[in-house]
């Protein structure tokens, strides 16, 4: 139990299911006289909203922020940052079907064998709704990072087998925002998009990799040996709905090299101690040293998928079929973007007060 | 500061370094009345221990393990179980050329970067000998999980280019432990052992790719939304040295397909709920679903190499280069296996506190 | 920072200041299953509200209780249960004069040290306010404490120097219920009363010991030597403002006896094991022994008064004065009974589940 | 479980039984660069050593402290710093006749309770020896105080009936030092060593206060609203065997007063904020104001004593009789006063780290 706050001294508490009255998160930790406005934490929730192009799914919600603790004349206050967005267009009646027989791919069935029962409408708690208290504490967690003109950008670089070419750090940002995959290389977001339509056409959904590169991070974060840096984003990136694999720098490609090819050499910029290479993704030992902080992360198709599956009916406990209708995205990597950086940004926030890099008291 | 201290209610706090006195682990939160001797301890660390074979270090150590505390009567007592290790064989001298120059892939400069200087002996507390500390806290985590019958297994199936052909579950603890590399697959185990003496040759290294697996994991381990299963997982397996990359179940093919292929669907065997496949690794919604828990580990080759290798003398801040001798691992998969199989035993016999699986205060 | 999270497995995050938008508690950690309704927590809210009676302040808030998440089916379903209470009559044109004129006894020169700057308006989060999300708390680990039939009940045992006669247990919530200053000794109750209101009229405050008693606790408490109960307790009850001491069975009249005479001795009743005496107040080594636990604190004048109080313009750093006006209580302590039944209770539900009394996945 | 580690940034777990192996801490989350050896530990140790009074028991313990990790170069390396001392001269013999029959006073039974048995040698954890723990982690602190020149200091100011005058801060620690009861009040010292060696006589035991000051604290400190600096205090100092009452400043004498007697009015000196009086003990609002922090403790009668008692046999479950022969401290308020100076000093390290006040990389 009690597994919903994350981070030690940037400490982010969330609440809220898909379908009941309302989800948010309370942000412990942030140092007093942080300028925060609900258009700080706004811009960023429209950024995972739904219903926002036609490769996402139709449910209708504008999910506002709304205040209601730790801002004292348009600043942190050094008390808890409470935000809340309530469910105005929570459509319960389509999961009716799936009272007692658990969806193949969510997590239905866990919770139940969990909880001894479960909230089937929407997937509950276990919905990618809750990903908004993420958003929340990481909309807080970027604005402390500004201060250190550290920038979190995620863009989608995989769906399904298309993958997308590599593009210079200083374009990602812009170009991913020009398309709706948020794939910064053109190119292929436009097939990309074709294969999500695709999948959508066949009630199907793809699967795809998201890279979250963390600009401006000072070396020295990270606290071996078990709360080391990489670790730490591990946990938050594995911790998002869907993501089943997590990388740092090249990741995979690592166990197939040898360290005479991959092993970073170090050289001198500006009296700046930096690498030539960055297999290491700026993290070495455990520690950031001052490169860019590159991570990606597996996700997998959304398991809400229009064919008949098979399952089990849990008050039967006879095998049966489903078959789901609802409304869902046929590939939520675009929409996971935010969270990838509010999970990334979260992580940083928390190293920074840890290491002593922000004054924790106030700014 | 203060990450040397994992899990929650199987708290586990490491300590040591490679050159300095010793190095241990005091294990608080095992229950009491659990049969546990030094051998059961010792077992594991024989498993990691260096000198063993060709394809390993010949640094000499026995690491030999001395119980110092939470044993009465040949049982846990329910009090704080500290085991350390004395270092007998270190040799500082091969180190002194690195005083100021710190090893391309390793944490020397990182650790400078933020503690102000470095125990340059053998990487200090950035050695992989800080695992002792993690098979420690494993032994005794193995030996709480043998109480529910779940088994915790590790083994190589990539060494650079070669993978491993798929082995049943059944055969993979016996087949890997036939050979120096551990590897299930013998005929690919040959391949790879050549492949990491041939690197010895070149006074090169190579990665490799450990997997784990748990079995007889109960369904409704994983505290969501933030202490997912999963989640705790990846933080253990990325929070080892050389370690930077992690999958659960399929991974990063999760990416390349659609749902309607990857769904685990959901039958009947003898009134137990079952998956046909099992492409989530036994984890769904961040939850244990009772099938076998899967894990991949992406290992970067050990930095240590005899190649002449660009660096920064950080007295001088000039450029120069380091050579560097010292005994090291051409591969260090196969000694990674049981420190693998600690970690994710940790993280079980944690979750399954947590989750009430288990009587905290007794047998 | 981050220091508004209390418990380990019975989590529970407050937040909110007495002029902001609202206030609240997330409660984390509460198994599935437990029967929970707005009326509830509604119930123990309004007995810390203010304007009951003659002796508290006349501020008029109806502390009305909104529940956000946590609820399925008039039950809990595993997930964080958020309380939120909206303030309604906060008035803080009063407060004007203290803008830069901290309050003697109050917090407000101490959080300016900390944070730099301070919300002035009605002591900001200092203020006893914020001991709504304490009853938040408090009121649902109750609920969950009542599974095992475990009573928390606190009452006031001295007003200034009127010291209340020992009442039976089993009379003690009944009595104390029957008047405003909350004192099971109706007739020392009436001279408390008398106390409060002549020290009201005096435009002065007086403080006053409550005592907080837990029947039914089991044995087997506490997880020594750092989280023992009665350090668990101390912690949670010293925590709440205006207290300055904290004692354990008979506490400080300890120091003055010797063994032979305090020394609980253990007999067998109903082949129970019972202590003859409590002196130890129900806790020894640091865990529970089945007997009541007993715990008093010592609460301070509520600093608010109306004769005119030396202090120093932070903003001019030269010495003044200020006279403080506002709505006050004479005597805080009938208010703060619920606050030291949620702090007990709360600890007392961390425990029980810490120590595996209650299953953590669902009732 | 796991209720052995305290502090989150200055993190001390401690391990070990009276009779076991060996007793010690790990100390993590110390800055680097922190002058640091073994005599600085010992130093402490020596204070709270048995047998070198004739009010202290005799069991003769050379308490040697053993280092066996993070020093580096004769300073902290930011590694946990690991500290054992070896029990030399443990006794079980004389508790044969407790295996089944729990003393009263003593955690026995209630470890008992919890565990399912016991270790009877000598209180096995429950016993004071495991303050060593406490000792090792506060001489840490210590030093790591000295660097901000904060001095912590205890002494006895009650035994039994005997209470101690006030004597001038300044010269508490060096009268203390001058008697075996370490009662700055020399006169006062005389009576109360007469009054111990009474009970000595008598095979019984008797009470005391121990309080403890802390100078040159910082305003600042604390993590309203559960972390503030008085309740961690409390919780720190209630943690301590035989503990039954904390008090902060006045305590339980505000709870007698009015506020307009009882309020510190501020004033300024040398352009510092300072209080007329120290009433609230240093702490308001759960935040330090930079006067000295004062705490007091109620010691209770060590347990055993030598008169016959009544207990019941565990194993047979029917009530009996012992008489506790062994060797014990009369009196254990002298040896207490270092453990309580550790206690605070750990909270205080901790806090100013997670204040901001200490750089937590390196000093």
């Amino acid at each position: 139990m009690a597994g919903n706050t994350t981070g030690n001294l940037f400490k982010v508490t969330t609440f809220g299911s898909s379908h009941g009255t309302a989800l948010g998160a309370v942000v412990d930790g942030c140092p007093a006289g942080l300028e925060l406005s609900s258009e700080d934490i706004q811009r960023e929730l429209d950024r995972r909203r739904p219903g926002t192009s036609k490769i996402t799914t139709p449910r209708g919600e504008t999910d506002q922020i709304e205040l209601l603790s730790g801002i004292f004349q348009d600043k942190t206050d050094g008390t808890p940052i409470t935000g809340v967005v309530y469910n105005k267009d929570a459509d319960s009646s389509a999961y009716e079907p799936f009272r007692n027989k658990p969806r193949p791919g969510h997590g239905d069935y866990t919770w139940t064998a969990k909880y001894g029962f479960y909230d089937y409408r929407g997937g509950g708690r276990g919905s990618g709704r809750t990903t908004i208290g993420h958003v929340i504490g990481g909309a807080v967690a970027k604005k402390l990072l500004e201060q250190l003109n550290i920038r979190v950008v995620s863009h989608v670089t995989q769906v399904g087998d298309v993958k997308a070419q590599h593009v210079a750090y200083s374009n990602i940002e812009e170009y991913a925002g020009q398309n709706m995959v948020r794939c910064a290389d053109q190119k292929a977001a436009k097939i990309m998009e074709d294969k999500i339509l695709d999948a959508k056409e066949k009630g199907d959904s793809v699967g795809g990799v998201v890279e979250t590169i963390a600009f401006g991070v000072p070396a020295g974060l990270g606290e071996p040996v078990f709360d080391k840096l990489d670790a730490d984003l591990a946990k938050a990136l594995m911790g998002i709905g869907a993501v089943k694999g997590v990388e740092i720098g090249f990741g995979f490609q690592l166990a197939e090299s040898t360290a005479s090819v991959t092993n970073d050499e170090y050289y001198l910029e500006e009296k700046q101690i930096k690498t030539t290479t960055n297999t290491s993704g700026g993290i070495v030992g455990g520690i950031s040293n001052g490169m860019p902080i590159v991570t990606r992360m597996a996700v997998k198709p959304t398991p809400s998928i229009s064919t008949i599956q098979k399952t089990v009916d849990l008050e039967k406990m006879e095998e049966t079929e489903i078959q789901i209708k609802g409304r869902h995205d046929p590939c939520i990597c675009p929409r996971v973007t935010p969270v990838a950086e509010s999970a990334v940004a979260m992580v940083l926030a928390d190293h920074l007060l840890r290491s002593g890099f922000i004054n924790p008291r106030h700014i």
